[in-house]
C-alpha cells in the first residue's frame, strides 16, 4: 500500500506511541491533584515538561501555549474567545475565503449572531489579496483570521505582512498553522501572530490533542468552562498521554525530515506536471508547506481516479479532510478561481515521514496510466479535440 | 501503593489499551474521507460500530450519542447549544448549587452575557430540593441542568422526577450523568433527560473523550463549529482510538463489578463511621454512587491526613478533582450545609476495578492510626473536651 491521503501525514510514529504509554497506563494521575499526592504530581510534571519543550520549539513561553482537543477547537476558541473579549470595541471580524471549516464556519456562526464578517478574496496561487485586506480594516475590526498553510492547496501566507497591517489597523491577528506548524519552522515568538492554531494528528503526533498560542496580553474571554487548567484559560481533565505525545511528535520532526518531504513533492509535481497533459498546479508553485502537492487532471473525475488508485493500493485524497459531503465542489478550488469540473477534477496528494522517493515515482506511472484510460472512456470532451 | 483517590477511577484497563491500540498504528485513515478509500471505509466502520455498542448499552439511538473530547465540552455543548438554540423563548435556566464545574461555570459565564441563572439549593444530603425547583420555573425558563450523580459525595438524584417537573414546565433537562453512566446503569432512552453528559475517562476509558447524548427533537445549536461530523452537531476530526476505547470501556462494566465495588466502599463507610470518633458520612447513605464515600473528620485538616497517607503509600483526595485552588473550601460540602472546617476535613474514597476489599481494610486501619495522631497534635480543639 502506498498512503498519500490525508492519513500519510496523520499517522501516528510508533516511537511518539511508546513514550505515550506509560502515561495511559502507569502515571494515571489527574494533574491538577491537589499536593501531598505523589502520582499526581509525577503527571504534573509530565505536563510541564511537554509544555516546556513545545512551547520552546514554537518560540513561545509556557503560559502562552494552550492544550486544546485539536484544531477545531483551537480556532473556534480563537475567533469566539476574541470576539467575546472585544465586544464593546466593535463587532466586525476578518478571513480569508479558503480557510479551513473551523475557521471559516466559526466566522459564520458569529456573523449569523450579528457580527459583520469580511470574506478576503486570494489570488490564483491562493495568496492573499493585501490591498483587500487593507481595505476591510476598520474601527470596529476586532480579528483577522488567515491561515499559515492552506489544507488542501499548501499555499503558505505572509504572516508578517499580514500581521503588520492587521496592527496597524489595531485589531488582532488569529492564524490557523495547523498544516504548516512544524513542517514550516517558524518562531511564533516573534510572529506577529496573536492567536495560532495547531494539531498534534498532522505532525504524526495523536488524535484529539492540538494547541493554540495565545501570546501574553491578548485580550481573550474564556470559551471552555469548568476547571481552572490550562492557565485559566481552558477548562477540561488534561489529555496527559495526548499531550506527551503532541510535544514527542514536535521533536521528531527535523529539517532534514522536511527537506525529504519536500524533494518527494518535487518529483510529483513535476513528473506529473510535465509528463501528464492537461494538467496544471493548484497552489503557489514555492511558497507552499513541503507534504503538499495539489494537481488538476482535465476531464476526468477525481473520484474516478481515487477509485482506480485504490485498486492498485495507492491512496490519495479529493476535497477536503473535513469534508464528508464530497460531491460539493471545494471552497478552496472555487477561491482561487477554479470551476466546478477543475474542483472535482483535482487530486491532493499529501506527504509524511513514512513515504518513500520510489514511492513517488509509482504514483506517477499509475497516475500516468489511470488518466490516459480515464480519459479515453471520457463523458468530459476536451475543448479543441 | 493503595489508590482510591480521583485516579482510581480513571486508570486507563490494559484490555480498552489493547482495543485502541490499531487504530492508532494501524487503520489510521480520517473516518470522515471520501470514499474509494479502504483504510476510510476500515475508520468509520470502527466508529460506527462503537457508537452503535454504546449507543445500545445507553439506549438511545446511534444518531442521539456525540462524541466529544470529555465531560467539560459535553457539558459546555449542552448548556450553550441549548441557549443559543432557545434565545427567543426565554433567557433564564436552573442548575443545582452542587454542579461540577463545566456546568456551574457554564452557567456563570451565561449570567454574565446576561443570562438569568437560578441556583437550586440542595438538602444536607444534597437531594435537590424538589420545591424550590418548581417555584424557579418560569415561561423564560429554557433549560434545568441537575446532575445525575454528584463529583465528590456522591449523591444521585431523582432524574425521574426532575424530568417530570422540567417538562410540564416546558423547558429541557440536562444532566451531567459522568459520575454515574455505567456505573448506576440507566436507560437514557427512557429517562426524561434530553441531554446527557459523558466522559470515557470515569470508566478506566481513556482521557481526552466522552459523550454528549442529545434526544432526537432537542432544539440545539452547534457549539463547535467546523466539519460536518456527528451527524453535524460536533466538528472536529474523530478521535477513534478514543472513541473505540470508550466503547470499550462501556462494555467491561459490569453489574458484578459494579456490586464489589460497592461492598467495598460499604466497609470503608460502615468501618470509618463507626470505628473513628467524630465523623459524618457527606451524600446520602444509599441514593450514591457505588464507587464514592466521603467523609468528614472532625479537627483534623484533610491536607494533612492526605500527606500521611501518601507517605504510607495510600492516595485520596480531598475537594474536587478539577480544583487546583485546593484551598477553598468545596462548594458541595458548603452546599450541602457544611462549613469551612468540615470542608476541609473532608476525604474522599474513589473506587474502581482495581481495588480489593483488602484494601478498603487496610485504609480504615491507616485512617484510624493517623486521625489519632493528628487529633493529638491539632490545635482545631474539640468544644466539649
Amino acid at each position: 500500500m502506498i498512503y498519500m491521503d490525508n492519513a500519510a501525514a496523520t499517522r501516528l510514529d510508533e516511537r511518539i506511541w511508546e513514550v505515550m504509554g506509560p502515561y495511559f497506563l502507569d502515571s494515571y494521575a489527574v494533574a491538577t491533584s491537589e499536593f501531598g499526592h505523589s502520582m499526581g504530581l509525577d503527571a504534573r510534571e509530565a505536563l510541564g515538561n511537554a509544555r516546556t519543550a513545545l512551547a520552546q520549539k514554537l518560540g513561545v513561553t509556557d503560559k502562552e501555549l494552550v492544550f486544546t482537543s485539536g484544531d477545531t477547537e483551537s480556532s473556534n476558541m480563537a475567533l469566539k474567545g476574541v470576539v467575546r473579549a472585544q465586544e464593546k470595541k466593535g463587532k466586525h471580524i476578518v478571513v480569508s475565503a479558503i480557510e479551513d471549516f473551523p475557521v471559516l464556519n466559526s466566522a459564520k456562526a458569529l456573523e449569523r449572531r450579528g457580527y459583520k464578517v469580511t470574506y478576503l478574496p486570494v489570488d490564483a496561487d491562493g495568496m492573499l489579496n493585501m490591498e483587500a485586506l487593507k481595505a476591510a480594516l476598520t474601527k470596529e475590526t476586532v480579528l483577522v483570521s488567515v491561515q499559515q498553510a492552506n489544507q488542501e492547496i499548501g499555499t503558505l501566507q505572509d504572516l508578517k505582512a499580514i500581521g503588520e497591517i492587521v496592527h496597524d489597523a489595531g485589531a488582532l491577528f488569529h492564524t490557523d498553522a495547523t498544516h504548516a506548524f512544524a513542517r514550516v519552522p517558524t518562531d511564533y515568538g516573534r510572529s506577529p501572530a496573536d492567536l495560532v492554531t495547531m494539531s498534534a494528528h498532522t505532525i504524526h503526533g495523536p488524535k484529539g490533542v492540538g494547541g493554540l498560542l495565545v501570546k501574553e496580553g491578548t485580550p481573550f474571554s474564556k470559551w471552555m468552562d469548568g476547571g481552572f487548567q490550562e492557565n485559566n484559560l481552558r477548562a477540561g481533565l488534561e489529555n496527559i498521554p495526548g499531550i506527551v505525545g503532541f510535544a514527542k511528535a514536535a521533536e521528531l520532526v527535523t529539517d532534514e525530515e522536511n527537506e525529504r518531504i519536500r524533494k518527494m513533492r518535487d518529483v510529483l509535481i513535476d513528473r506529473l506536471l510535465s509528463e501528464v497533459e492537461d494538467t496544471m498546479l493548484n497552489g503557489h508553485r514555492t511558497k507552499r508547506v513541503p507534504q503538499n502537492a495539489n494537481v488538476t487532471f482535465h476531464y476526468v473525475e477525481g473520484e474516478s481516479i481515487t477509485l482506480h488508485l485504490d485498486m492498485r493500493e495507492i491512496e490519495v485524497s479529493t476535497g477536503s479532510a473535513c469534508f464528508s459531503r464530497s460531491l460539493e465542489a471545494s471552497h478552496v478550488i472555487m477561491g482561487i478561481g477554479g470551476d466546478h469540473e477543475r474542483a472535482h477534477g483535482s487530486i491532493r496528494y499529501s506527504l509524511g515521514r513514512f513515504n518513500r522517493i520510489e514511492e513517488a515515482q509509482e504514483v506517477v506511472e499509475a497516475m500516468k496510466d489511470i488518466v490516459k484510460r480515464l480519459r479515453e472512456i471520457s463523458p468530459l470532451k476536451r475543448g479543441g479535440k
